[in-house]
């Protein structure tokens, strides 16, 4: 095996990913757990090839680590704190799984890789929106399992990824109405309340009723559609469509 | 002169800033012409050194370039097409001064430097808010000058900057009312017609004004100072000072 720095990525440069999913009322977050003894969850992350654009890195990132292609995906933040490292973390997981990876010092632990590894690195945050009845998490070798955790009971994760999607969360609130993506979180077809719950989920916050769909009329990008004639008194709610132009 | 490689820097990381100020109410930008034959325009730029974080990194870069510091100073995006580089912009000018620089091949000429800065770059977007009558631009060897342009009527620069000062002007819009920003373009105390003209220059576009007026005083940011008794009727207008609570 190779270490990274020999498969032509850019140095020192990483991608994490903070993948939003939305069930039950509550904002979910995609966290794959790390197939090491030590209780390691970690959000998707990667690097960047010479050769592709960081959007482009972003996305097989994505889809390699989790089978989902062709979502909303965006820039939120670079993490670059002078000490950012992924050393301790690193340290502590080897201790805990000499077994399977040898110890500093062995022939069988790759010194390289783990130096590597522990540079300091600058990280952009990426946030993906999707529709999570639409996509069947993937794990990879490095994954013992993938799960949707929700948003407040997400669990310790390692360096700074816990502030990661805190702030991902910050900038979804922020860009939320001026860039209407929260229809990105929903199925194709759903009803008002639907919507405004899914609002209240994001905010954390409850919304009244009226203002509420006024002001998500208001914004004119909702198609509503006709109700089946079926014959029988219909009280089922009016369901409504995101008149797309693109996701992104 | 050493390459910049051997400075410890990050490898192929850059930082651009856009420095928005306000004038003539107008919406400006602070850009420096480089001290070579071609007319080259470009954004104040720099690198990471190891030992420092990207923020620190930015205003070091800010300070540096054109002596301003402590101003509100925000990320916006990271450039990172994977085509990204400076190779065409260097070339053009190595050719436009020769006699300086000499050619690609001569003693003079510095191979290793000109192979450092003509790698891909991917490069954090930085931008900076600041009161324009505060603040005295200075300009560095490496510039001829360094002014004030409108933002409609900004010089060519050179790789993808006029495309940055077009994104920094979009995320500083998207942010004007949840953030309270606009604040650090003014002087420390305004006149309610200033603000809406602030705002009319930013967005380009004009603003009803008692409905401007009812909403940036629902924001309850403004303190409005006390007229001064003069004795003479007084019919200047009010003058308002933003609460900062700190400018980041």
């Amino acid at each position: 095996m190779h270490a990274p720095s020999e498969q032509g990525y850019i140095q020192q440069l990483s991608i994490d990913c903070v993948i939003f999913g939305y069930r039950h009322k509550q904002l979910h977050v995609l966290v794959p757990k790390l197939n090491f003894r030590g209780n390691f969850w970690a959000l998707p992350s990667g690097f960047i090839y010479q050769h592709e654009g960081i959007d482009q890195a972003a996305r097989r990132i994505l889809e390699e680590r989790t089978g989902i292609k062709d979502i909303y995906l965006e820039q939120f933040r670079v993490f670059g704190d002078a000490p950012r490292t992924n050393r301790a973390f690193l340290e502590r997981l080897i201790q805990l799984n000499e077994d399977k990876l040898g110890k500093p010092g062995d022939q069988q632990f790759n010194r390289k890789e783990f130096d590597w590894f522990t540079q300091r690195f600058v990280s952009i945050g990426y946030y993906a929106l999707v529709d999570i009845n639409t996509v069947i998490p993937r794990k990879i070798d490095l994954d013992e399992s993938i799960d949707w955790y929700p948003v407040k009971e997400l669990p310790t994760m390692i360096m700074d990824h816990n502030e990661m999607v805190a702030q991902a969360l910050e900038t979804l609130r922020l860009n939320l109405d001026q860039k209407l993506i929260a229809f990105n979180l929903l199925p194709e077809t759903f009803t008002m309340k639907e919507v405004q719950e899914l609002y209240e989920a994001i905010y954390d916050k409850p919304f009244a009723r009226n203002n509420f769909q006024k002001k998500i009329l208001d914004m004119n990008v909702l198609e509503r559609l006709e109700k089946k004639f079926t014959g029988a008194a219909n009280k089922a709610p009016y369901l409504y469509r995101f008149r797309k132009q693109t996701a992104q």
